[in-house]
């Protein structure tokens, strides 16, 4: 006898969650292309080096890290050298960055890229938390316009309405702003990204948690006051004047800001809310322009989100490339589907036959025409054998959406 | 700049790879539940105890081990113990019998089971062979009678016939008329598994090559005569007459055998050739019963197999349960299908909308609402920037299949 849970953190899916994961790939897949994005794949196993590459933050603390093996592995012990030579990828970037170095040549200019495939966090499992989990990326490499942005989160609210929610907002705001803001109230540069981390944090702390964090990091006390004045009442700031305080340039980030608030409006099948929002950070550095997130009513974490890198891929082409990205909370998105009682389109009525043991080759030939027959008509028939207890052998099937019986017997045919 | 190359042995995908194996993956998963089967996912990462579970034969040799990590690996480097808690799967029956014994209460009875999934083998890379793959694998847990091989085996046929192929034939024999023929020739039992090995190598060395190597494994050499008269000339070999020699348990084989051939032809839709083949042997030893492979006409290699198992489960769940497994070739599949210029058959026109740097609002307006238009019309747009060498990057567009062009300027819409 041998395990038979999972590995920790990790899931095992019943059909019918199988199902569910299967049929939002298909509508990802299917929205996103019809937005002109092309499914490329790369491999679960990346190359160590480029698993700590410093473009993961906290993720590669997290790495799953593969042993080499047969001579490698035995000269690594001996000489007391790293034992691991690649590790399980732990998000999507890293691998579409590789690979657009790899194969940019082969490549549309801009590329717009879509991945959905499984990535893994050696994290401490909770609730909505999974070692091993889908994520569905896209981004656009090779786009330094506001087109990227448009169209990635517009796709995406195409995506979302498709699947039938309608209450989520997306919350969109700029790196750029966020470094002139903070600027303006005299903090030091070299500590952007620790004090845009306890900004992040306003949603759990508020405001006066934010400036007592601030000011125990021992920032400047005049400082830390003017940028409190600044965030302080901003939920509804208007894009505008929250800019303005930044002079012309915080106005043109603004405008850039405004293009793609109304553009990605009208072009969302079936619309999309979008919201400025002056607190909005986004926990990776390596993002350089516009940051956004999407929020459904109901659910405190956020589904979706990404944000302008322009800087990363180039660290593995050596060619400076424009990069623009959304990623969507594939995990929890099924979640709430599955919280809303969702229930996967079927197609066609779903059959069982069932058969009596040793049946005569008549009755076999006849039973498996029959099942051709349903199938060719749009049908779903699923040909076993009966089971003594037969009623509750039709209850599970039941369960699993089956919904006519037939059993198939030495001397007759009768339906359930 | 780091490691463009993907890890060894392991595949990026083009756009056109890509979608040609995402189309593949929807036929499969299309057909085959439409036969009844019902999709389940497991981990990729699996207990390296289970695993090294005796199970996976030489595959057990070609594991991507995973390392521990925080404090376990610490203790583990200090004691001297073992450094990995964990293993990338080698193939998807592992994960299935763990799952079944963790969910079979869950589960219809018998269950139809389906994956899709990647496995990873530290296979030494030749052409078609990679260390990271994707099996298709259907397997029918709970259910004794031949009605599990023939649904496996037409469902099979089905896929491959739905993809276009016609030139296939499985073939199909049974581990116990080769355990029965061996007897009756006289040769020792507890070396059946080694004697099984030599005679898979039919194909390769011929009837005098599997003499040679029995012999010279010091087999008694009257049993090897006996054996090579056998298997000489056997490629037509009539089931019932092969069988007969193994007298009335050969006969009840053969029976089975019988059943499972004609019934799984009227079943397969679009039809199956099947061909009783007494050499046919695959590797694993856990194979009870029948066995089956389907080979393509022009490809010297097999595109699928598998076989009754009946044993295995038991082994993770305490109770025996009766199985039986086919594994579809994912990536011969696909690869027939590139070599035989296969195109993914498109969903409408494909059009990109270029746009020029810094569109007036209204412009840009109108290109988003017009790309909504042509979507809900069933189309595919993409919408991107216009780069300064346009014609090439049209170029590269139809390379991606798109065949409308439209650009935006500040001052028109031009058609290209």
């Amino acid at each position: 006898m041998l395990i038979k849970t999972p590995t920790k953190g990790m899931n095992d899916y019943l059909p019918s969650e199988a199902a569910l994961r299967q049929y939002v790939k298909n509508v990802i897949i299917d929205e996103y292309s019809r937005a002109g994005f092309s499914l490329i794949e790369t491999p679960a196993v990346e190359h160590i080096e480029n698993l700590t590459g410093k473009n993961g933050g906290d993720n590669e603390k997290l790495i799953f890290k593969i042993m080499k093996r047969g001579e490698e592995l035995a000269r690594a012990e001996e000489k007391g050298e790293e034992l691991c030579d690649s590790g399980l990828r732990y998000d999507l970037t890293v691998p579409l960055a590789r690979y657009f170095a790899k194969n940019s040549a082969k490549l549309p200019q801009p590329f717009l890229a879509m991945q959905i495939g499984n990535v893994w966090r050696a994290d401490r499992p909770q609730k909505g938390r999974f070692r091993q989990f889908t994520q569905c990326d896209i981004d656009i490499l090779g786009d330094a316009s506001e087109i990227a942005e448009i169209t990635l989160i517009s796709s995406t609210a195409g995506v979302l309405n498709r699947l039938g929610f309608s209450g989520f907002t997306v919350r969109i705001n700029d790196r750029r702003l966020l470094r002139l803001t903070a600027l303006g109230c005299g903090l030091p540069e070299e500590e952007f990204d620790n004090i845009f981390i306890i900004l992040d944090k306003m949603d759990k702390i508020g405001i006066e948690g934010v400036r007592s964090e601030l000011l125990e990091a021992g920032y400047y006390a005049p400082a830390v006051e003017r940028y409190i004045a600044v965030y302080t009442g901003c939920d509804d700031a208007d894009l505008f004047e929250f800019a303005s305080a930044s002079g012309d340039e915080g106005i043109k980030v603004a405008e850039g800001l405004s293009k793609i608030m109304k553009a990605a409006s009208v072009a969302a099948a079936g619309g999309c809310s979008i919201k400025f929002d002056p607190t909005l950070v986004r926990g990776m550095s390596y993002y350089t322009g516009t940051i956004f997130e999407i929020k459904m009513d109901g659910y405190g974490y956020s589904v979706g989100g990404g944000g302008r890198y322009d800087e990363m891929i180039g660290l593995f082409c050596g060619v400076r490339t424009p990069a623009c990205g959304f990623s969507l909370g594939f995990e929890r998105i099924v979640g709430a589907l599955s919280d809303s009682g969702f229930v996967v389109p079927s197609q066609g009525e779903k059959t069982v036959f069932l058969a009596d043991r040793d049946l005569p080759e008549d009755v076999l030939m006849k039973m498996y025409a029959d099942a051709s027959a349903l199938r060719a008509a749009g049908g779903t028939v699923a040909v076993c054998g009966r089971m003594k207890n037969t009623s509750f052998q039709i209850d599970r099937l039941k369960a699993e959406g089956f919904t006519a019986f037939r059993i198939y017997g030495r001397d007759s045919v009768k339906e359930i």
